[in-house]
């Protein structure tokens, strides 16, 4: 449902939020979460803040100047909390309320923005002075495959004749991942040590992976929760969903071959998972709802749990992702980073709705804060696969870049930047921002 | 290492403490979180105890009467947290530290005892009179695989001529499991619903599980973790380890079969995991360290990452776990539950420090109060099958139980109780306790 805040017209007072090409207009109004060293010695804490431009307000610092006192104790208290999990807790007509009073507090002309000018004004922050976290205390990560092209891809390696498994259009297919190891953009990322057994050889090597990739996912958090045994009805499935960040999903591949028989990824997934630092709420998303694309008359419906009129209509979100890459020696010489894919998650072959109420729909109880992913989000194209497993296709067509480099599988000191980007006609383009992370040396390895 | 709290001859002045059956005598003091109501509207909140005989010791209680003042302000902290986890991050010395000085306050004759006796003994309660909760705030679960019997014994129902794979005998084999579905010893769990696609059948179907299978597994508390890109070696390994517990894995065998491929088990496994109130340290069961059975000259050596001297000799807990099943008939006749089976973590393939060191050793961070199990912990011998899957072969070998009723799976009403006992020559048996669970309707269904 769109109301004033997405007015595509509507302008802040905050100069850098009109600039054409900020992931962060009046219109997005994105959650996260920056370190906020105090003094005396004390640990370094962390605040809640929203982006606006180029700048950050520090909801701690408004709601402690009495800015948000009007939207009653219990939003207050989440905005002073230090991980957005109690404000994810809510419910969706809080996050509603809140994201209102910012538009109107950052909306130039606005009576609100007008009475509480001051205060909002001592609460910015420089987004580049900050350093970001962890946007919530995520107690369960949970990684789906809900790519038809990637599946197939992938499949199309492993089993040419029998690409896709049989349960894939009927299962949404997913595995519980490592939340300790979920950390946020702009962290090294450690090149893993372990075991691998390449074709040929009978006992396992033991070294650095020789086959890191990323993998381009859309992150989905959780807002309120269910009770262990109650499932999540598909229509309310979206009110469940607080809001979307973008993932990469690292993995060694060679370690992933040799360990995921029969359990699933391990520790080829563990080492490190990157989320953006932002949470772009699904009220902000509301312009990009479209259909799922991937989806033909030749495919099973959905059985009844998975299905319902909304999603078929707008169940997707509209998010246009890309991947770039800058290798150590573009750094060194000043080259920008180069773009590697691109690709839609309206793409995916399952939902964002269906992947929350199939996760719950055994009893497992979701938390607030919870980090679901899609899975790698790659399109029909070749331009258009989500990781370089597929884009090299298992390393027999090295991406060539430009500058003469070429890659199979990540070397140490590239660095991944993922974005993504929602544009459609009648609303303002808002973005993801960036998800970012350089592979480092394995440890014990030369720098 | 043996020490005075290890002595066979201590007695302690807790009556209850020297029956001879109880899992918990003085030389076991296994600790536990139990609710404790605070008055006055209040939210209920938990308390740290250590079990002895009939009682526990509420640590909190000990920690105000300023009982614990000798062992520093760190230990005493963490015996005034609500969860083990602020203990478990203390480190083994500082475990050490805490169980003699409680060994001497529960000791008969005793100065410290003595002197402390009426606080002690203020701090009492009832075991059977208090609700246990999870011990710990578990950040990740991880299931293993680690039983060479449980794998082989599988891999036969599903590749009868190639029954384990190759990675087996290299790899300690795991995944990510579920975190926020893990509850405590008594709780019941509700039968899930779900896809299963039964053979011979085109499209999945929808509905309860008609499959549902215990797990006999043997848990490890996480203690002290590690920084994130450092691995720990498996010198130290055992030292990360605080205790163990035991855990019932809860599997709809159905939906495992349906979507376990590619990325292993999800929904079969995620609506509940039990585990048992009591953590039975690692210093406790000291005495009771053997080698691994299991292994064989024909095996390959562990990786160096994963050899060392000490596992080969006492790498092992020598540790027998029981199941037993109370039918509801039985429970309505007044029937004691029967035994399924007993069998031996020392029968594991792989020793718990391996399962430490393999974890880490792609620079996953283990934090303080991290799950690890075992796997299903079955023997070469079928009395000693760790679930009804593998006892029952399938659903091809009922299980006659003495009452003419028989089980493939379980059915709504059945009580699993797992059981787990430590004894050896020179010194007093400890019991890890019991981990209770019955089988309810499924949502929605008739009770």
């Amino acid at each position: 449902m769109l109301d004033a805040t997405h007015d595509p017209d509507a302008r802040s007072w905050v100069d850098s939020a009109g600039l054409s090409g900020t992931p962060f207009p009046l219109q997005n109004l994105p959650f996260g979460v920056f370190d906020h060293p105090v003094g005396g010695g004390a640990p370094e804490t962390t605040r809640v803040g929203v982006a606006i431009g180029d700048l950050l307000v520090d909801l701690a610092a408004t709601a402690s100047a009495g800015v948000l006192d009007a939207l009653g104790p219990a939003l207050r208290d989440a905005c002073l909390a230090p991980r957005l999990n109690t404000l994810m807790a809510l419910g969706p007509d809080a996050w509603s309320a809140l994201r209102r009073h910012l538009h109107h507090l950052l909306r130039e002309g606005d009576p609100l923005g007008d009475a509480h000018r001051p205060a909002v004004e001592a609460a910015l922050r420089e987004r580049a002075s900050v350093r970001m976290a962890v946007p919530a205390h995520i107690g369960d990560y949970t990684d789906f495959y809900a790519s038809l092209h990637h599946a197939t891809n992938v499949g199309t390696m492993m089993r040419p004749d029998n690409p896709l498994l049989p349960n894939y259009k009927w299962v949404p297919i997913g595995y519980h991942g490592r939340a300790s190891s979920v950390v946020v953009s702009g962290t090294g990322v450690v090149r893993p040590v372990g075991q691998t057994r390449p074709e040929g050889v009978a006992a396992p090597l033991w070294g650095p992976s020789r086959r890191i990739d990323y993998e381009l996912e859309l992150g989905l958090f959780v807002g309120i929760g269910n009770e262990m045994g109650r499932a999540i009805p598909i229509a309310d499935a979206d009110r469940h969903i607080f809001g979307v960040c973008l993932v990469n999903d690292w993995s060694a591949r060679d370690m992933q071959q040799w360990e995921y028989q029969p359990l699933g990824p391990f520790l080829a997934k563990s080492f490190a998972t990157t989320v953006s630092p932002w949470v772009v709420t699904r009220e902000a998303l509301a312009p990009f709802r479209v259909a799922l694309a991937s989806r033909t008359a030749d495919d099973p419906a959905p059985l009844p749990y998975l299905a319902h009129p909304g999603i078929a209509a707008r169940g997707a979100f509209d998010i246009e992702l890309e991947v770039l890459l800058q290798t150590a020696r573009m750094r060194e010489v000043g080259d920008a980073p180069v773009r590697l894919s691109r690709s839609r998650t309206r793409d995916l072959y399952w939902a964002p709705a269906q992947l929350v109420t199939h996760h719950a729909s055994n009893g497992c109880n979701l938390r607030p804060g919870d980090l679901l992913a899609s899975g790698t989000v790659s399109g029909p194209e070749r331009a258009q696969r989500g990781c370089l497993l597929e884009l090299a296709w298992r390393g027999t067509e090295p991406v060539e870049l430009p500058n003469g480099e070429r890659r199979s599988f990540l070397e140490d000191g590239d660095e991944v930047v993922l974005t993504g980007w929602c544009a459609c006609e009648g609303a303002a383009s808002i973005g993801l921002g960036e998800c970012r992370g350089r592979v480092l040396p394995a440890a014990g390895a030369d720098a």
